[in-house]
């Protein structure tokens, strides 16, 4: 899309031209290399572009937006301890490059000067955000730990499981969109309903990678396929899986989830089998389409032009036909 | 003195009848356990005491005070994680009774809920509140950065130690008494004046910690009396003893700082002789005189009345006081 090419930009610039290493450089330097990484900016990215939605020049938006991409990489530095992951979008991570506890105070650090970036706006609208950012950045933190909870049990619930994504990933999206809306300062109507945009469409956007996972184009699908086999993930198709195999395929499903193969090919491949005769990938497609219907469903109220609704729509769509 | 008990009994109230935990309670679990370790509660008293200074009940600075023993609490969690410490006020630290990942995320959650607690305040309030939180949030991770820093480093200078415990410990009081400034309304004069209080009583208490761990009564001293020179911690003392020393003095200092010995009783002997010897000790307890003087002289220009003076006098002396 060229439209997000725009904003992409708009966030490199920002992140190229403006250093963040300063005293004591063991503190800010590895703040400078995570932020350095990159990524697709997508939350950022949505900032922006939410703000011009509701009329509004994004650059106006672009402290709100640095914010939310600076809270993103907080949390990626500190899962990845938490995961015990050696790299970062094919980096080092940091507590692998430096050490644990730089990876901690480091983190800690760039929680705050997210915070800092609101500093930019007026009270009430820095009030605004920061609240907003309080309770979207607690949830994030509730998803992880009920993320981490759910490793341990064996009966989590789909609710359950939804409940988690939704905190754990579409709360920043959905935020990240209200904050362009509240720096534009649109009605309360449109800002809650651009929320909920974002929100479902975060859910159906991580229900997508559930099973990009396990179905995805291996030559083009940026991860491991069948990682989330692998580690025995209790994901979407999983839990479906569950839900509607008979009783054979069930017990085949567990004793899969039990065990570590050193070679998983085959693995894999039973677990998808079963994925695919349970038609838990077919009910893992049904419920990416539901929630991006109810994301698209608040066009009806959502009081913007229409060339706008169709820049969301087109967005939205983009985002949910990769089939990598 | 009554005075603060007073103040003490209003902060362990607030905590007592207020519940932190919910779901998930692995999260919120650990916040309100170290939470209930209790400690003197030090700096959301000054938060509290500092609005009646300026003429306003303490109860209307009680969110504030409580956003600053959050962070507080925070920054022990994180801090006894690197410093791989067992014990927390004769209880287990939070990454000892859990685990890491939990002393990690229940931190993160704890800085958040910090700045949610200034929600309860109107947008300007709110605004200055968390702007001068986010600048000391930010201080007391570098000076965190900078002790862990100084660990690796032969050459520390005197004053760069006292920047570090200045970020460190001392820009948290300033702050904590600041925000009750900010909260009863009071003159950005005023605001500043009780903000220099603060960081220089502040530091002087951090010396006289550095004093007190050395030559402080060991039956009534909370810690183990020798505690950093066991440690080999490069405090003022030792650094001033670096200075003043004589040559075959120093290369002893020198010598005991690179060893630990099963049993620290010679140890610990020889270094207080050099202390002492070398007038670190004297030099210590005149540094400590001048920041407290330097903390009082600001009552010259602070527009309150007398009364309140002798209050903040008779604090700052009985804190002075303490022989422990």
């Amino acid at each position: 899309m060229q439209l997000i090419g725009h904003y992409q930009q708009i966030i490199s610039e920002y992140f190229a031209t403006t250093s963040i290493e300063k005293d004591p450089v063991n503190l800010y330097q590895p703040i400078q290399y995570i932020l350095s990484l990159g990524g697709k900016r997508m939350r950022p990215v949505l900032t922006l572009m939410t703000a011009e939605i509701f009329d509004t020049d994004c650059r106006k938006a672009l402290p709100a937006a640095i914010a939310v991409e600076m809270f993103h990489n907080f949390s990626l530095v500190h899962d990845d301890i938490m995961d015990d992951a050696p790299l970062r979008r094919g980096n080092q991570t940091v507590h692998e490059k430096w050490n644990l506890n730089t990876a901690i105070l480091s983190g800690d650090a760039m929680l705050i000067l997210a915070y800092q970036y609101f500093e930019e706006y007026e009270p009430k609208i820095f009030r605004s955000l920061a609240k907003l950012f309080s309770k979207t950045a607690l949830e994030v933190c509730e998803g992880q730990q009920w993320d981490v909870d759910f490793e341990q049990r064996d009966n989590v619930t789909i609710p359950e499981y939804l409940k988690m994504i939704e905190y754990k990933t579409a709360v920043l999206v959905a935020a990240a969109m209200k904050m362009g809306g509240i720096v534009a300062q649109t009605s309360v109507e449109n800002c809650d309903l651009i929320y909920d945009f974002g929100l479902n469409l975060g859910i159906a956007f991580q229900l997508q990678d559930d099973y990009l996972d396990a179905f995805g184009n291996p030559e083009t699908f940026g991860k491991q396929v069948g990682g989330d086999i692998i580690e025995n993930k209790k994901t979407y198709l999983y839990l479906k899986a569950l839900e509607q195999a008979n009783e054979s395929e069930r017990e085949g499903l567990v004793h899969w989830f039990s065990v570590h193969p050193e070679d998983s090919t085959y693995k894999i491949a039973a677990v998808k089998d079963i994925f695919r005769n349970s038609g838990a990938d077919a009910a893992t497609k049904n419920a990416i389409e539901e929630y991006t219907y109810k994301a698209f469903a608040t066009f009806e109220k959502l009081n913007v032009d229409t060339d706008k609704k169709l820049m969301l729509k087109n967005f939205g769509e983009s985002l949910m036909q990769r089939k990598v």
